[in-house]
């Protein structure tokens, strides 16, 4: 049976989603885990190859496991007996032959903590990332100012780092906010897809504009140059999330 | 100087608060910490022993350190740099020669977190009690009923583990209460002060009663017994954070 299921993992110790020789990756856990469950080898899909301490709150991955005939319902609960406590699989649908859960994405929505404190709360470390200089209501002002100019459909080379052999650069994103509650700002995009690194690049922007490195009407400037220079720092994995994918599929929650 | 200080600790990786030979200790850690800071030994004393596994959002302690010059509102940043990841000290004021942090306590509230899930949240472990077995409306009627015979002036020996050398078992409870968000209870107890595993007895007993083990009209009658038998389960220390400690101060926040 193929299954397709959501999957949510803790990213600190995991050197990212892709299998790697000699390193710890979710799909390696999660290859692992399911070929014990069904006690024959079973082949992984995932819908995005996070990086190296990036989290997911919902990831969707394709269980290709023949012969299996474990119901789809009691598979979060079978599967929770082999997983590491980092990955948990909790729901699980049939899956159609025909999907793809990397290339049937319509949209997928990624969430970014961040942390303004000058002392870590030990409760995030590995989970947000901790900005000491304080981000006050005129500074959050900008940043919302320069978010705007990136919803759209846009060429984002310039908020891609080096390493991804893509060659269509062209995004759309359709959402970009930026929510404070007390000293955690959550910052939330959504696209249709996102280049290597992107989302950390834009959050490293929104934070220099906030800081004054970057001015708030400079951002159109910055996406047309597709000079990656012009942009922001690459913030850290810690505060990344994937945190929803969206299908056009009926029986899809 | 003696400073008062605010900590807080994520108690996964720690053997509790209490100094121990060959062990890794919240008080070891940061003895070791303010003894590097300042140059000088540190007496540390805390408010409350926190068992292992057991967190705090906010534990106060007393930090005596003769001839430190730092002054208090540097502290927190100071201390930093010195601390492990897993505590932070984020509040800190003078400390008056009189005052004791366990002693002059008028309240204190712990947070106990349950995840009634049956697939364990990767974001959670360590850090809640998950209980798998569905804890619905009717049952938190039953919890919450409960709940109530536990505030006022009692006996608690029933709620107490052995291994603590307590003569004097009566304690006030303030306010017990249990609120539920999705699939999280988050149950909050204050009280003058608690017997040794006294917070982990009542939740325990609390989710006796939503499973029907035990009847929530019974419980004054398992406190007059004060048979440790008649009560409830200890549930785990994952679970358990100090939450707040009150004191008769005009100056502490």
């Amino acid at each position: 049976m193929k299954y397709l299921a959501k999957i949510k993992y803790l990213g600190t110790n995991f050197c990212g989603f892709q299998v790697q020789p000699n390193a710890r990756t979710v799909q390696g856990e999660l290859t692992r885990a399911m070929s014990e469950l069904f006690g024959a080898p079973c082949k992984i899909t995932g819908c995005s190859r996070t990086d190296s301490g990036v989290h997911a709150n919902e990831h969707v991955t394709v269980i290709d496991a023949p012969g299996a005939t474990v119901p789809p319902e009691r598979l979060p609960l079978a599967a929770s007996r082999f997983l590491p406590d980092d990955i948990s699989l909790f729901y699980a649908i049939k899956c159609d032959d025909t999907f793809h859960p990397r290339y049937d994405v319509v949209s997928k929505e990624y969430l970014y903590v961040i942390k303004n404190q000058s002392v870590k709360d030990p409760f995030w470390v590995g989970r947000a990332w901790f900005i000491s200089r304080p981000i006050d209501e005129k500074s959050l002002t900008l940043m919302r100012s320069a978010a705007k100019h990136f919803i759209g459909k846009h060429d984002f080379a310039a908020f891609m780092s080096e390493g991804s052999d893509v060659s269509d650069t062209v995004r759309t994103v359709f959402d970009l906010r930026i929510e404070k509650d007390g000293d955690t700002l959550r910052v939330r995009i959504s696209a249709d897809g996102f280049l290597y690194n992107m989302v950390r690049i834009i959050v490293g922007t929104l934070v220099e504009v906030a800081n004054g490195r970057i001015k708030s009407d400079s951002i159109p400037d910055i996406i047309y140059s597709r000079d990656r220079s012009r942009a922001g720092i690459t913030s850290p994995p810690d505060g990344l999330y994937l945190n929803r994918v969206n299908y056009r599929l009926p029986d899809f929650q």
